[in-house]
């Protein structure tokens, strides 16, 4: 987008200008119903998307007049912890009779299209969802003056408030829980390309074992599966059980895909029992944690507060813009299952 | 809605009349940027308010000039299948440029509010999901000249594109293998608040047994779990395999969480293995069949496919409104994995 303005904005001027025409015939060509020779019309069109003008248009008449409705971000659908999300988004939504708009950013090619769509509809704000969304997007809706709130991300974009599960407490209540059952060979599994939430999980684990680790009375490994996935834990397992006289205890695992690869994986590749031969404890709680085929004790996210406060914080950015950026930090809580021992 | 015409339809000259001014007076009324004074605005607001033009309004502008936004409408967000759907809807939604609205219809109290939502953004058109949205939402749509497109659904409502899976011939191929791989003693799990597309499973079963069950080769029992979930699945594991010596050596499930319900119950109740004791088939394919601690012989229905033929199916409709309604069945596949003999 090409501009003389420092702000990135293009005015209707700027277009009337390139088109040789008034600034009214640009106005009207852009007001529904009103009159405008089609000479005009053609002329004003064509400065416009030169210009890159319509965004501008855009997120005019959305200050003007919002839309109820929400863009939902989301970064491909498979992660079960982003599907038991989408419900309660769905339903605080409606709750304040907005409505939400899906958008999947796991397809670059259709990012700036998708940016068009939500644009048009005159979006009155967009959810960030967790996992990877890339956080260009919330600076580009930033840009363009879209009220925005993310779900369980670094608090670091100004503008934007952020709704976080306690994940640092979290990691240190796995830690906690697995020390006071034994455990002392202790392993962080997580995966290289990890998300903020995985990594500040990892943080409250790691710190909560210093002292213990300090004093010689626990070991820990920090351990990066292929992927954080069930696949991903499943084949964990075969390298970081391998070798029988060194197999930890206790393992603590970014999210509960993982812990079930792992669990499947141990049982499969090895004959390995949990928490017989293991412990381990997972997190998110999402619906596979319960399943009895796993019965995996985890922290559990609650995905209806979640999802009620992102909504009440983007309600109260649409009526007050400029507001300071928040960040809130919800509650996680153990939910103890055949996986640890008591 | 109250009206006189026999279509249903809100006219500007009804609104009109009831508001005591001319029909130019209601045009401008709803046009941006027309003039009109604020008296006369005000006795047509009141009036279309009354009439409930403004549905009407919205309707015509949706001939008129549709948006690329496309509901899309679930029953609950809880169903794994349906989960597995939302992504390759997107994807050939957006490959067309058209966006879902996400739309909850388990919500009884919310839906029409969001109709209306639905019909102030011009909805280009409503796909509805399999399972259980009521069927009166498509009709509404239909009554609104909204294009309908429907998964996985009966195909009996004349305007409406139905795509489904073959589930016949999904319940015939089950029935095949469990006969081929030696099973006798046959089940068909189902429940009673069933779908359409469960009960033509069943169907498909049944009638491909009826020759082995005529002869004596072979007998077959109907059972009704508590729900067609996961839940559902495990507790009929109690009563359907209490009677150790009529327990069925081949069940057919009418999804997969039925199915890994049944063997989780199965395995935690009685101690039964799968398939050295009863074998067992789902429908679906969901990810949670492909887990190691089920791996579950099923049938795959192709929800790329499913979701491709249905945005095509729309699209088509968008073009073309008043096209003959058209039934798409896609084949399913046996994926063959641990809980079948060969």
């Amino acid at each position: 987008m090409s501009t003389d303005h420092p702000s990135g904005w293009i005015t209707a001027a700027d277009v009337a200008r390139k088109a040789g025409v008034s600034r009214s015939a640009v106005s009207r060509t852009f007001t529904e119903g009103a009159s405008v020779s089609p000479e005009t019309r053609e002329k004003v069109q064509r400065a416009a998307e030169a210009l890159g003008y319509q965004v501008n248009m855009l997120a005019r008449s959305m200050i003007q007049r919002q839309s109820n409705l929400v863009g939902v971000v989301v970064k491909g659908f498979d992660d079960p912890f982003l599907q038991s999300l989408l419900g309660p988004i769905t339903h605080h939504l409606a709750l304040r009779s907005l409505a939400p708009l899906l958008m999947d950013a796991s397809e670059p090619a259709q990012l700036a299209k998708s940016l068009r769509h939500l644009l048009q509809y005159r979006i009155a704000g967009v959810i960030l969802t967790s996992g990877t969304p890339p956080i260009q997007l919330a600076q580009e809706y930033l840009r363009l003056r879209v009220p925005v709130a993310m779900i369980n991300r670094a608090p670091d974009l100004e503008g934007v408030d952020v709704v976080n599960s306690d994940h640092f407490e979290g990691g240190a209540l796995a830690a906690r829980t697995l020390l006071a059952s034994g455990a002392r060979k202790l392993v962080f599994l997580s995966s290289a390309s990890t998300t903020y939430s995985a990594r500040v999980r990892g943080e409250g684990f790691v710190q909560a074992l210093a002292a213990a680790v300090q004093r010689g009375a626990a070991s820990l490994r920090h351990f990066d599966a292929s992927g954080a996935t069930y696949a991903g834990g499943f084949e964990a397992a075969q390298t970081l059980l391998a070798d029988t006289h060194n197999r930890p205890d206790g393992v603590f695992c970014a999210n509960d895909v993982l812990a079930c690869g792992l669990v499947d994986g141990a049982r499969r590749q090895y004959g390995l029992q949990v928490p017989a031969d293991f412990q381990v404890i997972g997190f998110d709680d999402i619906p596979m944690a319960g399943l009895s085929a796993y019965g995996l004790t985890t922290l559990r996210q609650n995905v209806d507060a979640l999802a009620q406060s992102a909504v009440a914080c983007l309600a109260e950015r649409m009526a007050e813009p400029d507001m300071p950026s928040r960040t809130l930090q919800l509650p996680v809580a153990l939910v103890t299952r055949a996986t640890s021992r008591k």
